[in-house]
């Protein structure tokens, strides 16, 4: 199988790697000139034998609504796009509906893995019909980890299922950072002569909060294990709050989810407006002093 | 009637020019002798006349032990020692016990108010037996508010009622200055051209969210419209983490008080060690750039 | 000054009284014909002199748009429709270039109070020009509170700030309500002899934690001491919801408020499936029973 | 190595064949007699050679505090108690200084796990002197997982360091569980035709939130894909309580645990306390109707 992959970054060009490994030939595109194999879009189509497929994995939002406005330009009827980005999913409604009036297909993937995907292979989440996602499976197995099928891909649903399910994996990951987080801080303020770092390695067997994240957590603080040369500013992608809206909207509960995405909202502050009122109230009505 | 009191800060000394405006008499006693009506406890024992009464109002801890353990040496038995301070609530029932042992009373009272109290009167709180409470009314009566006894006086049950009730009125005084500024810094952010001293000026009448705390709010917004030269550094009196730890205690799901009491914790902190966590693991697996 | 007030409910029919005791002439207007003024849209429209001025106070949504577009219908250019009603902010914009299309003015204003506003005067938050609120001040100053017009009234700026300063408003009092909520539920199971009504009744005069609220939670309690004829089951009327995604879309933290939007939502269901999945690991990891 | 255990139930007995298999000689005490190898404590201390060691495997608490009081009567100078349950930190040094005064060592040990101990091998985290520690090692190394000693083993710090640990392993492990819980309820609410189990499934292989629990939720979903069979109430063991309280103490910002513990606290109630106080309130301003 050969296809089209439109963006270079991080992300796109371990994913040109894993493909071609697996067996699929890929055509890259990218703005950037020295990593790109075609000059444009016109020549990624022309590389490509129909019905072609496209995968998209640039920065979500206007610069993927950009590039499939772009591939949409050069395509045919029955051709398809795959948008591996991290797209809204209610941008895939409205992506399918504008390809769709062209007779070009659509399918939205939710990848899984960051820098470490190359290596371990990416978890994929799909969007699409039936038939499509058939036709793509050599593509999906080549990215996906080694095992069986289904425990590191799924067919998750409709078009925007993919990005959909990838959004709550996001939102999960988040609350999940912060429970190792808030633990490691108490262990580090305690005071009791603790081997901090030597409990998150003894954690990565047999216990109950084994996990991949611990395992990043024991290379962090192998690196540095007081994470003194780490600043605590943590900036959120969009899915964490995207997962947050669907909860309002669905009047689900989303207690510790929100407050892993709340406590990166104030790393990011220099001071606080809402402490600065209460400090404010302290000072009116009990005379506290107040900091400046 | 006349009492001890001992204890003139901020605090002890406009409630003595209250109790005085009320008709009761005090002595009071202070380590500062600049303010202080007497040289010693002997002194204020002496000052007194049987069955004694008296009120103490230092910080708690320590510091209302000590004050305690002297009192109980220069007083008799049918003597009373209230305290007025914001003493954890366990610590009256060992209070009550080793004064009890030489037959002096004991009685714990929360007093709300801050530097307002003078002027408005306090809100009291208060523990102790049935007999105890109406002996002590001429001094109640002094120091709360104008207006019916019951809304800004109650017996609260027995030795320990007064702190617990006032420690849990800390706690919900806590979260009601969190909505504001939850509130406030939304406004704040809204960036719609909105009149946002005006707006919480606005909510003093006919709106469900008045308040007293609205009214201080309002001040400070006068004062200082953007909090400019306030830091968003707020400390804690203890009586919310010991609302918190009842809580736990009980199982009683506390979600705001307990929101409110993190943020204060946060706002203290330089570095979020745990921030620094989830920033060093986000770097772990996505690459994502760090801070230093 | 006469206006048509379109909207005869629990709300609209107390605000009629209110603006006629005020010396504002209300024509008003609802679908039900026993409460209704005119028969129909066109009615309204011929009963007003010009340039006409309608308040609409319909429930937020769907019904609002309606009646917006039916008034549309029978206004003329230099007409202007006000909504009182609780809409979401972005709607306001929707609204007010849909009118302005045809020459029609519009405002929109926030309203607090309850059913307690026929009484007390009814908070009021106004978007719009400057032009405009002055055209409509003796209306706004029937309605509003008695005292100082700034503390119950504000123009809190362009057309969509009276409803997003109620739409905070809210937030904030949903978690003030949490926060009394919170605190009375930890005295109700300290299980120490405390006298929790009395608690309350004495937290209005004095203390820092007084407030309207406060006064109808008194109420409350004296009606049903242990809230025993009452169901823990809590709906929201959306402005919370709202508050909660402008924070999220700004980078607001605010975990108080989203915990009472969270605790509304537990309140509803009948069974947690959040729960049901903890239940189901924790049978999984450590053969705990599962209740079934 | 042979040693004594007390303590005989679901992870005393699985505990008893995995360190049998190690090469470590056991004889079991249990108050059940079907199950027990020696019919009291005398001949247990009798079953074993001098310098006797003997873990204690039983409910925390009063249950712990007896057993040892009764291993004390009949143990020697120089032999040691390992507790093993989940002892809160702050009993150890009571243990600790209540043994030491019999010249009796003490150790905790954190031991994680659950049913899967037997199979998989223990986490375990440990609180002693080195010297212990190195003495009991061949008792560590027949319980700890396969694989290097450091990853499933950690001498966490001195006497209460491996109770400390462990508590905040628990606390981690409740966030976990509450992360994935929410995703869940999320995915299950979405209404947008996804395969939940199967995203859940195919998280397992690639994704950022693969770990053992996921895997175990994996099971669960396998074995009731919607948990109809499962009632949403949650138990809390102690541990993840303690860990809020040492956050308090230690000013340490907990809102993602805490949560989650507030989440069973709240799974526990038939009604909510607060949650009737909240609808009470919107009935007394709103006339909003209140469900009894």
């Amino acid at each position: 199988m050969k296809i089209g992959l439109v963006g270079l970054g991080k992300m796109g060009n371990n994913m040109r790697a894993r493909l071609k490994k697996g067996g699929v030939d890929v055509v890259g595109y990218d703005t950037n000139p020295d990593v790109s194999d075609v000059p444009d879009y016109a020549a990624l189509a022309a590389a490509l034998s129909t019905p072609r497929v496209v995968w998209v994995m640039v920065p979500a939002g206007r610069i993927t609504d950009s590039v499939i406005d772009q591939l949409a330009e050069v395509l045919e009827p029955g051709d398809m796009i795959v948008d591996g980005g991290n797209t809204k999913f209610t941008d895939d409604e409205v992506h399918g509906k504008q390809l769709d009036a062209k007779g070009i297909g659509f399918m939205d993937v939710g990848v899984s893995g960051g820098v470490w995907g190359l290596e371990n292979g990416y978890g994929l989440m799909v969007g699409g019909s039936q038939e499509q996602v058939e036709h793509l499976m050599p593509v999906f197995d080549a990215l996906r980890p080694e095992g069986p099928r289904e425990e590191g891909f799924v067919h998750a649903g409709p078009v925007g299922a993919g990005h959909y399910t990838k959004m709550v994996h996001n939102g999960i990951e988040y609350a999940i950072m912060q429970a190792y987080a808030e633990g490691y801080e108490l262990l580090a303020a305690s005071d009791r002569g603790i081997d901090v770092p030597g409990t998150f390695k003894a954690w990565q067997r047999g216990t109950v909060v084994r996990s991949w994240l611990l395992e990043l957590m024991v290379k962090a603080l192998d690196a540095d294990p007081q994470f003194a040369d780490i600043d605590g500013y943590v900036d959120d992608s969009g899915e964490g709050r995207w997962t947050l809206e669907e909860a309002i909207d669905h009047a689900v509960p989303m207690p510790a989810i929100s407050a892993s995405i709340f406590a990166r909202f104030v790393s990011r502050q220099e001071q606080s407006p809402a402490m600065k009122a209460v400090a404010a109230l302290r000072n009116q009505f009990g005379g506290h002093a107040v900091k400046a």
